[in-house]
């Protein structure tokens, strides 16, 4: 795989049922990435070296998914410039409201790009990161404007709802 | 002002008070833009036209703001393929938690990129515009890392909390 | 069938398990209607079409289901002035609260008129536009007014509670 | 006035600040409507009365407006088969979102049209009465059709935002 | 069984899993009930005339419990001068705390005493309507008074947690 | 005075201003009662020296105002078998959801009546008292019902809204 | 095991489940503990007294789970000084959001250190109590910074997500 | 003043106003103490600094105050194993909520010990950090029982409700 452009990080192991999703759909648009549990809380200074590196390393997007107090998308944004996308897993005791709180409302001066909770979240994560890389690549642009297509293309033939 | 990058936009003229924190952010930065209002509910057909002809017309980023029901954001995102940064105005009643869930929970294939509620989101909006720019602009990664020492120097600076 | 009066939409194939509480009803009250996929944000131009050219092809009344953002029944209404009914979709996360608040919380000037979350909203979208209908439909009238008689014979005669 | 077609109540003097708003729009359409306080709690008897004989004495559409607990549009349309209109009334407590979930949360059965809380749904509602009578009413509809031309007209001739 | 004293009612057959813990504790506190499906929404006029004729008929204490809209207990309030004991049954979408703000946001002139979502509301409604009737009845308060220490003994005897 | 037969209790000196509503209604019923500020984390024992005393002291009922974590009236009704009436206080952060949470939630086998949040809730706290004595008392029974219909007639006789 | 420094105490047997993982945590960091089904409600003198004794039987930090209305920590912290640690417990109802208001929500003068719903706030109300006895505890610091190292390193050598 | 062994700190100069009623108590209970601004996303380096350094410097705990987001609390703890006590601010939007819920809903590993939202949680989080203190400190222990026995002597004294 080329150099990897956007890193899609997550606060353990168990969020990769979610942050899977955004993989999936990178893989669809060949955007290369590189993905890693990046822990806030267990591993705070290599949070900090990985978000301060990563430009120089030729990340151009960061997605990273958290459930819970879900500080990863917020300071890994506070120790970089480069564009952020955060996605709230859900969690089992309040559904991922609490990690869609904790993600979104960061305070003036570090912005955070919030998606949806789960896996929804995940996917658009990906298709946002493909969008910003897409303002200046052409080629991307097409690839997306193609899945656009067939997506409206799928659901314009499908038919009577409940017929299958 | 030179040809806009960046289009504000806004569900009613009620909601110029809390988007006039993005131009704000905007014209700091030196960003072009320009600002309309664009209701989703009494102008779909402008938005819909809007929407389409943004990427034409040489706009890069899309900033849509809107309270309540808050459609603005995810119906532009679904007729472009422009990055789309959503804030979620507050309102009288449940002081914003709908427009933020309005916003943000969007399904699987059209993203938004939701902000925090209110004046911090607004500004969030066009910091994170910048950073999507500045993907691609040495000379704008520059500003938003000037700016970025700055405020954290102000902080460093500050002194005790209360001393004043 | 004869010509469809209620046009039944919905966002996705997967909300038809709610939404098809709806047609059960109407076929019950011997309502011809139409059912279809219609997605604001997958299908955004069919969307007005399907809205714009309602009223033209005998449609007297529109139900709308649609989960998370739930932009479809708003979209809708602001299309065309055929009364809209909206069904807010249960979902996974926030148990359909969004859904609910983005269909709900619409701004004065473009009325939808919002049932109950999940399938006794679909149920009561098709009773309710039943109730519309019979404004004028005298033999209508009738049906739903045995209909609400039967229901109460029904639970007088049930006797006491978990006796079964 | 001619014979009211619209009744328009509400379970307190003290909510008529919000419900003038539906008055004030049935007025602009020259729909003729009557108005009356009355409470689900406090008046329980007059309410299934006014409820029961509400079709027979000319009412096409019931807008009930009521706070906090709310039955007064539920308890209404337990006891007639026209199209009831339920607008949440803002609290000084819980911010109207208890008067939400009272009115919409109705079970299969028992359709009850909700609003928005507050100033715009009470808007809403009489705009929505509209919309019912219009599916019969040809002169009606066409004020409608004139209405939303002219907001529509007014949103686009409306210049920057923030000129003023 | 002699003459009831109390009345256990619920909105539908299925609220029983539920309001089968009041009549347990009834029976185990030796106190006389009744039990009936009284619906607000599908029989409003039995449900009139069960409040009113209540305590003509011997009740001193009525049960209402209801899911949803839950209108069932305060309308039973405000046709009869009995304590009325609400208890929010939970629903599949927002678990209950909407039946909970229905039942407890009682506008100020009808009183209803709400106990808490579910199960434990249940068994604590004929509890309380235990307590009110103990306050004229030294035979039941001395029952009451009983149980209170046969279930503090319980506790104190019951080991470390975790041990069986 | 006579005997109080209603102790009025509140956690802070700052409650007085909601829980004057429930002695102004006890006043006009001619129900004679007591009023202290009791708080059960400032003065624990003599919370429960209170409630264990009461009802050797001639108390019949018991109400307690309380915002935030709320815990008077259940830890009072966790030290008496009389019937106790919880009033939750509204809080300038949740607006008293919190303090209505923490006193309707209570596990089963200890049931505190929860009235509405703030005034209504504490006019309705002794409207529920007066119920409760009513079971044996005639006069106060007369005297309730009397107040039922005078508010009765203040509504019907209270013309169209807005007329003043 | 030598005499107890932290006492672990729930409101009923049905809290072990999630309290057990704070007695896990001590185990692991060889902190001497007892444990105890303590209620609030059920055994109100039992509590007040082993609060008030707790100081001078050698315990130094207390650890309290309870859900609902979950009045033991702040009550337990009404009658000692020891500080005391509150663990929200899930409910089937509100999922644990009412447990942890009414833990938290504590007013000016009797802190509760709040955690986190449910199991990992068990977890780390044993942590927290570590951290408080580490104070004057440097065996014990340094088995705290050795348990934060270990954790550190197990996710620096975790490879990339989803690979197993 | 000597040594300080509490740092107080907060993510901005607008958290004073709560964070005051901290250093007000600490004066009182005579713990010397130091205070700051020390920003997580806006002085990411020094916070960690701020943090890892606080042991060595004497501290023995640390209360952080932070709104929105606020990740401050639960960042330091992530870089320190001395207790640190988290103060959600209140914010314009949603009142402190979300604060509460990003401090408090830490995952397990990394321990805050939350109070509750705005002042309140202010004046406990002083008062927690002195019990902790005080586990070692017997001048200190007694200054808190004084305190204690001085807040409930004023509690008693303070005669009927509403007589001033």
């Amino acid at each position: 795989m080329s150099q990897a452009v956007v890193g899609v990080i997550m606060g353990s192991q168990s969020d990769w049922e979610t942050m899977a999703h955004s993989c999936r759909v990178l893989d669809e648009l060949e955007i290369p990435y590189e993905k890693k549990v990046v822990s806030a809380h267990r591993t705070p200074d290599y949070m900090f070296e990985y978000a301060a590196s990563a430009k120089a390393r030729g990340l151009r997007v960061i997605i990273a998914g958290a459930g819970g107090a879900a500080h990863l998308p917020g300071m890994v944004a506070s120790k970089t410039d480069l564009p952020v996308v955060g996605v709230p897993v859900k969690t089992s005791t309040l559904q991922g409201l609490e990690s869609l709180l904790s993600i979104v409302q960061m305070p003036g001066g570090v912005p955070v790009a919030t998606m949806a909770i789960g896996r929804a979240g995940a996917t658009n994560a990906a298709l946002y990161a493909a969008r910003i890389l897409a303002v200046d690549d052409a080629a991307l642009a097409d690839r997306l404007a193609a899945r656009r297509a067939r997506v409206e293309a799928d659901v314009l033939a499908g038919g009577e709802p409940g017929e299958v």
